[in-house]
């Protein structure tokens, strides 16, 4: 054996995302790439905002000395003091650059957020449906994830929660907008978790953490409205990027935010530092860091989303899918119409769309349709999602 | 207990540099900045080229249309093709991009590397003096460093090898030019540790790599030659970064490169791509891997180290200290005057001249000077060296 067992077996539980990106890709070669309609990524389609060029500019025409160097492995404090103020004015709570540590994303928040709270051995709850990456976050970290299930409208099963939770638990993750489902948890549900953990933390005699994985915080369509966690419980974390709002996925810029009147918040923020460190992060991307600082108050416009959105629920529902219209990220998440959403992802395939299988989500029996695609994609899809639909009626 | 009780324990142990620093900042407060001679970071001094700068002005004036999304998780396929045609360049193997894969930095590089290859309890073998983080790194991943010692002039007692090697050793850590000492191995060291490991793996009937942490590789003076690892044995693999070449350490850009004659390099690769996925690097920052694409010759001015260098090292030598001249990297490890190098650090301290205690780095009984500093930093460092030398005599 070359390389570790235990990666070995991580890699063979994969990825539905990559598997159906692997097939993406050999039937794009077979076929042509512009007759393969694929909804299978959540890859933003948005340039950032015109304010990003424009500041990268006057970066290059008055350099900051010494910006390219190493910095405090929590981040610069001009960036802190950005995001807290916005966090602040956006949440209502006094957050200082003392309650921010700038991470490489939201999948190195997640990870420095787990390394800093977890034990080996200590339990994750994972609400379904699921973004998969959460399981192989903990396991980085000798965690292990627990799924609590959903209702119809994708909302918790709450009253379930005292079966899943237990002397080993340490955390929730929360994600809302949802990806896969689309939904946005009500500040019911958030105020109904919080009194659930707080009752539990007596229970157990521990901390739990509810931690808010929230990339798409600012994705949300209509008259819907965001609801932050920190007024549900004090021991909450927010774990965010800015790969959507602003178009920077691939820049890798994020951060964590702990909740300003957690009374343990300096010691968590402490081990934060600590862990962006060892991790081989070390700090978040300097140039970023500095350009995000000015842009947070700006979001990519999401209109054209929400047009997709629109367009994507109304013809599915005349072709007769059960699907929920979504509140925000830019996901779709339907029933599929047989109960076997794998047979159904590979008929759809068949015909040229891709998605990905419920099953990847811990939600069989459903399918995610990402609709961050250009207008051929979306719009040639919909004759493949109907003929699927006909031959399986 | 609010935070993990490992994690808090490693917290700890903590890193000698970074207490080093703490007290720096604290007694810059006290007596001022311009009088502490800190010279206890590797922090480069030196802007980008100015090659960088006009890369950034070009790629603003023509954007490249999607260049912020998400990637492949190994990196840019030109990007990882310019430094496979680099490498191959400089070392005469032929390297694809097929070979390479971008990292968060080296930091980011040997994470990726130790979780591919380590099953918890696997053993690394590290060289003293060594980079302390090696051991937080090993332990992220459930894997252990175990020391092997130096002999007089740095270098490893190769013969000692046998004795820490055990059926759990799955790799051994090579970083030269090194950090603390500044020496650059010579190739017949190389071969002789690829031969010994060669016969190690027939002993105990596993694979050990050779990992080669190199982010000093272009940081070379005077006739030393740079000696590539991958001819002295097929089990090798380079860890690198541009945080240093190319004055970059903030953007954590660097890449991993596998033996191209390595059998299992495919899977190798696959395993490093997986782990850069899950550990929440996901990719190297999108930006910096465009820019470096074009940037593979280049290196910031390393002449003014050499200055550094010399003077600092014609000082110690004039004052009395039993000092190596280095060959590469920007520090210098003299032996302790007494034999408690944390003692002598301290009367260094007393007399506002900050260095990193030997401890630090497995090598008691001597301390590590950094020569990447200014002009004012370094000048006035001498006399506090000169004093407290004189005051042990």
């Amino acid at each position: 054996m070359t390389i570790s067992k235990k990666l070995k077996k991580s890699m063979e539980q994969g990825s539905w995302i990559r598997k159906m990106f692997e097939e993406g890709i050999l039937l794009k070669s077979k076929i042509g790439a512009d007759k393969v309609y694929d909804l299978s990524l959540g890859n933003p389609i948005f340039e950032p905002p015109s304010k990003f060029t424009q500041l990268l500019k006057e970066y290059i025409e008055k350099p900051t000395a010494g910006l390219h160097r190493y910095m405090p492995n929590a981040g610069l404090p001009e960036t802190r003091s950005a995001v807290a103020k916005n966090l602040s004015t956006e949440i209502g709570l006094r957050f200082t650059k003392d309650d921010i540590v700038m991470t490489c994303g939201a999948g190195g928040a997640l990870n420095i957020i787990i390394k800093t709270l977890l034990d080996p051995g200590d339990e994750i709850i994972v609400l379904a449906p699921y973004f998969a990456e959460y399981f192989f976050y903990a396991d980085n970290h000798g965690g292990k994830c627990v799924v609590l299930d959903h209702d119809s409208n994708f909302m918790p099963n709450l009253s379930m929660l005292d079966d899943v939770v237990n002397e080993k638990t340490k955390m929730v993750i929360v994600n809302s907008p949802n990806n896969p489902s689309g939904v946005v948890y009500p500040k019911t549900v958030l105020d109904e978790l919080g009194i659930i953990i707080k009752n539990l933390e007596l229970k157990y005699g521990r901390d739990i953490f509810i931690v808010s994985d929230e990339p798409y915080r600012k994705i949300i369509y209509d008259d819907t409205s965001y609801n932050h966690i920190f007024s549900s419980h004090p021991n909450t974390i927010v774990a965010t990027s800015h790969s959507k709002d602003l178009g920077l996925a691939g820049e890798r810029i994020g951060y964590v935010a702990v909740n300003p009147n957690n009374e343990n918040k300096t010691e968590i923020i402490d081990g934060l530092t600590f862990s962006n460190r060892v991790l081989g992060f070390v700090n978040a991307p300097a140039l970023m860091q500095h350009l995000i600082t000015h842009l947070q108050s700006e979001t990519v416009n999401i209109e054209q989303y929400k047009i997709n959105r629109d367009f994507l629920w109304e013809n599915l529902t005349e072709i007769g899918y059960e699907v929920i219209k979504p509140q925000g990220a830019f996901y779709m998440f339907p029933k599929s119409p047989i109960e076997d959403d794998l047979a159904y992802v590979s008929k759809l395939r068949e015909n040229n769309v891709l998605v990905v299988p419920g099953s990847g989500f811990g939600s069989p029996g459903y399918f995610r349709i990402s609709y961050c695609v250009d207008d051929h994609t979306l719009k040639g899809s919909i004759e493949g999602f109907r003929k699927v639909f006909r031959d399986h009626r």
